[in-house]
């Protein structure tokens, strides 16, 4: 028997028998060649073994690192492949953007691969800083590791058949690839409509509405991001529907999130401590979503490339080493990651003063009843309202009731206005904060208890090229406090670990202010135009639901 | 909302979901659109809906009867799909017989995809009418139907790394297709070499081997065919494997069980007797096939076409209506199935005497030890050996041994011989019996308790261009019965129900000799040097396992 270059044994996490197999599993030149004993140059020996595991779902801009960074923090946890849909670099990049993103893909070994995202911008309701049409969405799907059109958001455009949308759909379809959904809320006959094209979804937050989808065929992903946590809520469908249709997925995570607790690696976690069979555990982020974008690997098996996780105990995911294509701890030498194919230079707006984020109304009027954005859970908003006082034309914020102003200046130099609106709940006590994470448009988001903090924080963002920053006008000398995120104005070249200690200083100096450890990224999502149910673009208020701006004043 | 053409209403056996649910199915131009109630031109109410069922693995040939034939016989059945292997056709017409069935499979509703044929020849131990190499497979795999490489037979080819049959696997991998297997007793080494090339496997004949073929991650197909029923002995690993790495298939199945007992669906009914949940037994014959094929049937969920099957009872399968594409028993308006593109001039030898078809020895000698094949359980054969006499330097016979003649004439105008040998356990107590049906060269087989009466069922078989027949030199005047099968040898033409009467008559006839119900099939099987233990080719006695010939005379 010839020999191999690598033998692994232990207790085989064997998701294609659903069972545990004591066992060994022979590498050569980076294939799984048998599950058994074979003569091999190197052997190690491990309690358990696990195929690598795929996150069903991932933005990682969201976590503020390129991605050679992203596969640094990644692969030591076990997670060795990722399904990356970049829409938030295609809303400022475009289809330049996405390739920038497949080049630095290139520098990482995480089997990256690619939903091409199918809704930027996300609505006509505000000004991305580019637009991907159904030309560029099919030439960017020709890319060998493009798996996926990713989640398509604009559900009025898929049920009404536009025409764009659905040219992007069949480009999908003809090649073969799934098309992946994002359905939050979604039932009745809009989602029957939708189950016609789409594949799967990720935004459900409640048992009632999983099952619904599953039954309509949809693959249903239980997500643990940093905002959006809905496994624990979604868990006891495990138990009522055949689990090869659950997957996986982390979608948004903040970076110190992901340096402490990890990407689906947690998820996997989480769901062993809700009482999910660690078998089930893994087959939903290995071989699940490899079935869904018809992957080689998240599996062990002969012919299967060999990407192994190598664990002291399984329930608790101790990893010991990783195996990419059969290369150990392929990242353990990296000093520092590659740099970025990405551009540095995309915040590109006139500075502004307190007077251009504030509403303006007759000097003579005393109190307005305003529409005001109130946070709810996760990344939920509701609709309310408040009466505020007015002040020689200017709507007064009132921090002690936690209604204050917020405003969504358009960066993409395309002069595209300001929208200023009001939120509640979001707990600033004072100062301001703001960023040029602003799903899904990045425009630039600040909120405050002056007019005048916010502009301060916008102008700040302005000059170091995008970032997150807490204005706090009690530190004196010390009043902004940034993460600088200049590629894109949404991520950081620098090392992981800088970018991580970064924003945690940002996040302490945010706390300072009465803020909680997720209200930056609850603030970067506050523009978002297609989560129900208010939302503040750059064009204005937006009532999600009707698919409309509304006007903030109540008339 | 708008009205839809057709709503199907009662329990729908919803395959993603694993469960059984009161729903209503609206269908519109083809395509099921909503699993809810809508406005519809025509309704109908079942006890329950299934999908159309998909049989996994198929030759259609050996069912003796053309495509639409086929088709005409397993719609009303509730089979919609089937992955037919026209390996048959491919060993006597080569790549121009598998257009010809291409073509054969428009004219039917059925949805025929196809496993391009692999292994043909089988192997280079025996001559058959064609060869399909690289080449040739790589241009069938592009039809639009091609869904799969089919069965992989040649195993010391695969694990030796012929170069042929890998650029045959490769083409399907690129075209990102699936590998059959063909995996009979295979076991280690050898079957983790073959799992590195290799997706599934219909081989297996106990729990134990099936087991092993699904921690090596292939997909197992439990197969009831005519001949080759291993459903029962391999049920039981329903309850230790995950059920989603496990599909039903026929395999091959003459023309009376099609007609008297049909397809997968009888598969479905008996796994449901054998104790699997109806649910799952579904599930085996739909949704697991159909993600191991990459088709858009298969299941019940919006986006999907409307094949369906309204049952009066789930356990019993008691079809009541078919939709195929929203189309209501699309076949029950045929008065007689279309004609084949295929040729019916493909049975070409001299003819033949009882001394061409008996082993010449000195004529001085008075016993000789000869080695038999001997039919064992199912398709399998052992090795066995007889002493037997010499009178005139030719063997006899003896049938009250149960030890005949065999014979195997190249019938594909080769002029490439006739191999000579002998078989034990075929239960012929008179006349003969021949057929050319032969798998899986198809040349022309005949075993007779006399050399004259082999040679007079061989010419019969000559003439009439294929078929199968029985010679009794008792019926004075009408010694011969035949089924005539001139389309290519294998297959009639005629309508379903002539083929199957006449095929009753032929093993009418061969019961009168003393043979059983399945000694034609069982004799069809007898020149497959694949199979072990011992075959007999028109080159000569083949021991499988050693992929040699042995001289059938032991020195």
């Amino acid at each position: 028997m010839s020999q191999v270059d690598t033998l692994v044994r232990g207790t085989i996490v064997n998701v294609n028998a659903g069972a545990l197999q004591e066992g060994a599993i022979a590498i050569d030149d980076g294939e799984i060649v048998a599950l058994e004993e074979r003569p091999a140059e190197r052997t190690f020996e491990a309690e358990y073994i696990a195929p690598g595991l795929i996150d069903a779902h991932k933005h990682v801009e969201s976590s503020m690192v390129t991605i050679p960074q992203y596969g640094e923090a990644m692969i030591p946890r076990g997670v060795t492949s990722i399904v990356h849909d970049p829409h938030e670099i295609a809303n400022v990049l475009g289809a330049d953007g996405v390739r920038a993103v497949f080049e630095d893909a290139t520098k990482t070994p995480l089997k990256v691969r690619f939903s091409v995202p199918s809704s930027v911008p996300a609505s006509n309701l505000q000004d991305s800083g580019a637009t991907l049409d159904a030309d560029d969405v099919e030439s960017l799907l020709k890319h060998e590791h493009a798996v996926a059109l990713g989640e398509v958001m604009d559900l009025p455009a898929l049920v009404e058949n536009d025409p764009d949308l659905h040219a992007k759909i069949r480009a999908a379809r003809e090649r073969g690839l799934t098309v992946d959904g994002h359905l939050p809320r979604v039932t009745g006959p809009d989602l029957h409509e939708a189950a016609r094209y789409l594949d799967n979804d990720h935004e459900s937050i409640s048992e009632a509405e999983a099952r619904e989808k599953v039954n309509l065929g949809f693959r249903v992903y239980l997500r643990e991001g940093s905002s959006s946590k809905n496994l624990a809520d979604l868990v006891g469908i495990v138990d009522e529907v055949p689990t090869r249709r659950l997957s996986l997925c982390s979608d948004d995570r903040d970076v110190v999130d992901l340096v402490e607790n990890g990407g689906v690696d947690f998820a996997v976690r989480k769901a062993i401590e809700e009482g999910v069979d660690p078998i089930e555990a893994v087959q939903m982020a290995t071989l699940n979503t490899a079935e869904c974008y018809d992957f080689p690997y998240g599996r062990i098996q002969p012919g299967a490339p060999a990407d192994l996780v190598l664990l002291n105990d399984l329930e608790s995911w101790d990893v010991d080493h990783v195996l990419i294509d059969g290369q150990i701890d392929p990242t353990s030498s990296v000093c520092s990651p590659p740099t970025t194919a990405l551009s540095s230079e995309t915040v590109d707006f006139e500075p502004v003063s307190g007077a251009d984020l504030a509403l303006t109304l007759p000097a003579e009027m005393e109190r307005v009843t305003v529409r005001t954005l109130a946070i709810a859970d996760g990344i939920q908003t509701e609709r309310t309202e408040a009466t505020l006082s007015v002040v020689g034309g200017r709507i007064e914020p009132v921090p002690d009731d936690d209604v204050l102003p917020l405003a969504v200046i358009e960066r993409h130099g395309q002069d595209a206005g300001i929208g200023c609106g009001f939120v509640r709940g979001l707990g600033l006590e004072c100062g301001a904060i703001g960023s040029t994470v602003a799903h899904d448009a990045h425009n630039c988001i600040v909120a405050g208890t002056t007019y005048d903090a916010m502009a301060r924080i916008a102008n700040h963002l302005r000059d170091i090229d995008g970032g997150v920053a807490v204005y706090d006008p009690q530190r004196s000398g010390q009043e902004i406090t940034a993460l600088p995120l200049p590629v894109a104005g949404l991520m950081s070249d620098d090392p992981l670990s800088t970018v991580c200690e970064r924003f945690k200083q940002v996040i302490a100096r945010a706390e300072d202010l009465g803020l909680d450890r997720h209200s930056l990224m609850t603030l970067s999502f506050l523009a978002l135009e297609v989560i129900p149910q208010y939302r503040l673009t750059n064009r204005g208020l937006v009532d999600v639901e009707r698919w409309k701006h509304v006007d903030v004043i109540v008339e």
